[in-house]
């Protein structure tokens, strides 16, 4: 039996409201807890996109987006219909595995298909069981990351781990365990700075924020001992890709002797890192700041959006199979 | 003889109009070219401390205040007013060696004074033909630079190196060599993306700017093959300080075996980098971005300005003795 976990907004950050999807707007985390209204697929692929949800809510969107289509076409909806869902969602972000995802409720359809249940009966059974399971496991997945956690521990993450970190800490405060977080700012859509201090610190974690380029310094004095990071993509060798930046992190606790911890959703469908592909993302985002140009004049910016960290760089994967 | 090397405003950062010293304000790059007007020694040292002048501009505007001051006083300046000057600037930030520049011009003073030469007479001469010197020595170094420089380069560098890596790259572009900059951003003062861009970007070199997290990233992809910082303060074993951030791209540089150039200023005030104070700045230059606040509720910052990189990981250091 689990034991009642405050939940964090972050750990499912999308729920149905009469017919519509309501998505948390991670964007506008800390200023305000809103969430979108989201009425059909096309909605749903701008919402990610936009980047106004990530990591996990792209999963929780992505299967959701399913459901929600199947009420918009009145039980109406045929396999084609599925397979254009699918391939909008696919095309939104290239680093996610949302082909894997997508593929997954076509097999779920076809399955329910071959035994003449229709889609509309079949399909809301299967992604509402799947995401009870996949709830489940996440939140076990808590107690793990939770375990691992030490008292006196001084824990350093990057981006955000949609609740399941900031969850951790508030069972290893309730377990009196002292502990410390750094989170890195994460350049350029602040995801550290904006949604992991936020939710650490509601979680009543300890939380400072430190620029990227501090990690380095931190480490070679000794002001961390562990490392816990998610993770976007797996390969069947173990290498994983994450928020750009999270490479560098595992080259640098690799030099220091710091474990370093990632949450991953195992997958074989890809053979290894370099096979992954990485979504380079509008370098505006790198230029302006708050709809500013931060540059001059026609200075170009790279932005790719993850990074491969090498399985040999792993001390310990925290694996939920979510296939 | 020096060919003459088209200069950038960042490498000589402050002169003399009529009886006021102006300062370039960096904070304003690359929005304008603003000269803020220092009238006394109290002004110089808020520059300073504010980061309008940062680098090679405190080195200008600490021996410049010694000028101002002797002028603002009508020439009848004694040794102890020199004293507390040299105090004021000591104490405005505590990683660049203010004591060793201001301690120098003490030492000249004396030197006067043993003479029978009044502090207005000599002073001036001294700071001025040492200026000079650096002034040479610093054109000399934009030339070894840009001897380094080998066509085909993909060059990465962090903050800013005032001017002298812009003016390296010019002379690269007029000897046709095809070179290419990546800039990374700098958090969180934005140095990279404000100034170095800026500056490459008016020298006619190719830029880039990138996020700092994604330096790891850069070189797994083999898109960088050599990384030329400054610094900020050198050690007797050749340790130094710069911004922070360079000792992470120092340890990913030797992970990947590209050549690591830095521009020191030797001293031998300091044994090691351990022994190096780092100035620990204000969390709120990490906490707001434009004024606001970016960071929910009680969460707070750390933010060293500078770190330490050890000799072992350096390449090659770019001396010139400003001593």
């Amino acid at each position: 039996m689990q034991e009642t976990i405050k939940e964090s907004p972050l750990f499912w950050p999308a729920h149905f409201e009469k017919n519509f999807l309501m998505v948390l707007d991670e964007t506008l985390i800390p200023k305000k807890l809103h969430y979108i209204k989201v009425k059909n697929a096309q909605e749903a692929v701008a919402v990610i996109r936009d980047m106004k949800t990530r990591a996990f809510g792209q999963l929780l969107v992505v299967l959701s987006t399913f459901l929600l289509e199947i009420k918009n076409r009145e039980s109406k909806i045929q396999f084609n219909d599925l397979q254009e869902i699918a391939q909008a969602l696919n095309n939104s972000r290239p680093t996610f595995p949302f082909a894997e995802v997508t593929g997954m409720v076509l097999g779920f359809a076809q399955k329910g298909l071959a035994q003449n249940i229709p889609i509309d009966v079949y399909l809301p059974k299967c992604i509402g069981g799947y995401l009870e399971g996949i709830r489940y496991r996440r939140l076990e997945r808590v107690q793990k990351i939770a375990a691992i956690i030490k008292d006196g521990d001084s824990i350093l993450t990057h981006c955000n781990v949609s609740g399941e970190l900031a969850m951790a800490a508030a069972i290893c405060q309730a377990q009196g365990k002292g502990i410390h977080f750094f989170a890195t700012e994460t350049r350029p859509y602040f995801q550290g700075a904006k949604l992991t201090t936020w939710e650490l610190e509601r979680m009543g974690a300890k939380v400072t924020l430190v620029a990227d380029n501090a990690i380095g310094s931190l480490m070679a004095d000794g002001l961390v001992n562990k490392v816990i990071v998610g993770s976007d993509r797996s390969c069947a060798n173990g290498d994983f890709a994450n928020k750009i930046g999270t490479y560098q992190i595992a080259v640098l606790a690799k030099e220091f002797d710091i474990p370093f911890y990632v949450l991953t959703q195992p997958s074989n469908k890809i053979a290894k890192g370099e096979d992954i592909p990485i979504e380079i993302r509008d370098s505006k985002e790198l230029l302006e700041f708050g709809g500013k140009k931060i540059v001059s004049g026609n200075v170009d910016g790279f932005y790719p959006g993850f990074d491969v960290v090498p399985h040999e760089l792993i001390t310990e994967a925290i694996a939920i199979d979510v296939r």
